[in-house]
């Protein structure tokens, strides 16, 4: 049972670079970083997308992948792979990586990460480009009847192994919050995560946040895992739910894996004469709180947050007027660090 | 007399990608730029700040200047100006552009761009890191009492001269709008730029918008512009009035005139028990209007709003739940270009 230690105040912008800590040099050199990092392209054409980022070790072990599979090449002196010319569709890609990580999982490679104890029996979506259309097709859909020239949506792949092959993945985190106009107050609703849970057990945690699986739309996924994880009811999710925008970093473990992320950013302000309370429901969450902001940002400043939820906070006060030009010196530095691009295409 | 004429509708990326019109290619190659600019640093050392970048016409007139202000060199192929290393405090750098602007303006030099007629009278802050602490000191401070060494502040110029250097600047824009809860409809207030303006004559405007001088907060520059543009009194801005964040984006002029800015955001939502109406004053608006807010889209999408106003629209719906993840397919790439970086320190 382990319980995260609080650190001495830091300030918001240091909880930001906690979370987006990962990124290419400005020089372009990747010598300086401390492993060369193969980038994963669709197919074997340097001008085709970068889908991810692959480590000295996963890229061994894919050398070991039948041969019609999979490509290696070399581009501007970086270490390339790619699917081959024939595994061009996402119905051929999304077989390949299921046989692949379901084997890894099973042969027990990189155990911490996919071995059977992580599984999650989950899909997500890979897209060509990342910020273009969310077109992953529902599971009732088969595949092969898919029409690959104009799709963004490329395949879909296990979630645990995402990390893997440091590809974008999507999220929906939602700040259910109570407001008092009348002494400016607000109270944010903050979960706490089972000491059991194997990412950051014991951290504090959104109101509400989740992955989006494959075929799932953003917001359905919010009214999902607003169910799941808070038990608020989806009448409620529906009638007084906004969405806000999104947040995107490249956050690196410090096991080394690369977890590029987007999340969809959601407020829910409840009104004075509804009575809702969050509560766990599925395990995943020990206990709710419903904290004042000025001890929501304490226990932010100590470190006690899940890193990506201290940045969804911080664009949530930046939104709300709590975070400003005048009183924040990196103000700049900070927003346009939670809204970046990876920069793939540099890879 | 000139008044735009509407265009066929737009999307809201192609409104992002009329605003975030310029940007270094990913691949970095200069000669894909349809000129070869040089990189204006803040000294004669390739590890000092990029502070703007320069356009070969400018380049070449800046060679006729005292070589004891200016340096010229080349590093990694790219042509690179800088202050010489004598030139190396606030007050020697604004003294320096102080005399170089006023005299290009008198003897003509792109009359068009800070010729007399343009000439704004306004000095401008310019940064080491455009990200960083704004702390250019007030107007009245000494600027040779200041200490180099622990200022992001680097120097002030005249306003009109900026796009020559291509350096970014500050400015604030605010929403003033009237939300209905009940039939979830919102109004919002919209000025149209007076005929008589240099630029963007008779297009719309944001309800409240302003460059920020030198020396002055950003909150203050709100409150004057909000005054002098709108006829808003301080303390009905003072009470009601929102930051809600920034938007950075490079825009280069149909002239070719660099002009990468940071604008800061504000809404103001009126209150229903508060008769505010805005009203010009200072002549740079010709009328105002409370428009609905699909009337406002329409004209947007018809291309009727300054660039930049239009952006700034497109935050407030983003952060308002009008544009959301699942009805703009374009959502990550527009809230991604709405906060760019510049990506100063590749050039």
């Amino acid at each position: 049972m382990s319980e995260p230690e609080p650190t001495s105040p830091q300030s918001f912008l240091q909880l930001v670079e906690t979370c987006d800590n990962f990124g290419i040099p400005a020089s372009g050199a990747r010598h300086i970083l401390s492993e060369e990092l193969a980038s994963w392209h669709l197919s074997p054409d340097p001008t085709s997308p970068v889908l991810g980022l692959i480590r000295p070790e996963v890229l061994e072990q894919l050398k070991h992948e039948p041969t019609h599979h999979w490509s290696f090449w070399h581009h501007d002196n970086v270490a390339r792979v790619s699917f081959t010319s024939s595994i061009n569709t996402p119905a051929k890609r999304s077989a390949v990586m299921k046989e692949l990580c379901e084997r890894w999982s099973v042969e027990g490679h990189w155990a911490p990460q996919i071995g059977p104890t992580k599984w999650r029996g989950e899909l997500y979506p890979i897209y060509r480009n990342p910020f273009g259309k969310l077109d992953a097709p529902p599971d009732s859909i088969d595949e092969s009847s898919l029409d690959e020239d104009t799709l963004n949506y490329a395949f879909k792949m296990e979630r645990s192994a995402c990390a893997l092959f440091g590809v974008v993945t999507f999220g929906v985190h939602m700040t259910v919050y109570q407001d008092s106009p009348e002494d400016h107050s607000c109270r944010i609703w903050v979960p706490k995560r089972a000491r059991t849970k194997q990412t950051w057990p014991g951290y504090l945690d959104n109101s509400v946040a989740g992955g989006i699986p494959s075929g799932l739309g953003v917001y359905e996924s919010l009214v999902k895992e607003a169910m799941e994880e808070a038990s608020i009811e989806e009448d409620i999710v529906r009638k007084y739910t906004r969405a806000v925008g999104a947040v995107s970093y490249f956050y690196r473990t410090s096991a080394g894996w690369l977890q590029p992320e987007v999340e969809y950013i959601y407020d829910l302000c409840i009104p004075a004469d509804v009575p809702l309370e969050l509560k766990p429901l599925d395990g995943e969450v020990e206990s709710f709180e419903c904290l004042p902001l000025p001890e929501v940002v304490e226990k932010m400043r100590a470190g006690l947050f899940k890193a990506n939820c201290a940045v969804v906070l911080i664009d949530f006060m930046i939104r709300h007027g709590y975070i400003t030009p005048d009183n924040e010196p990196d103000f700049l530095e900070i927003i346009t660090r939670l809204h970046g691009r990876f920069d793939y295409e540099r890879w």
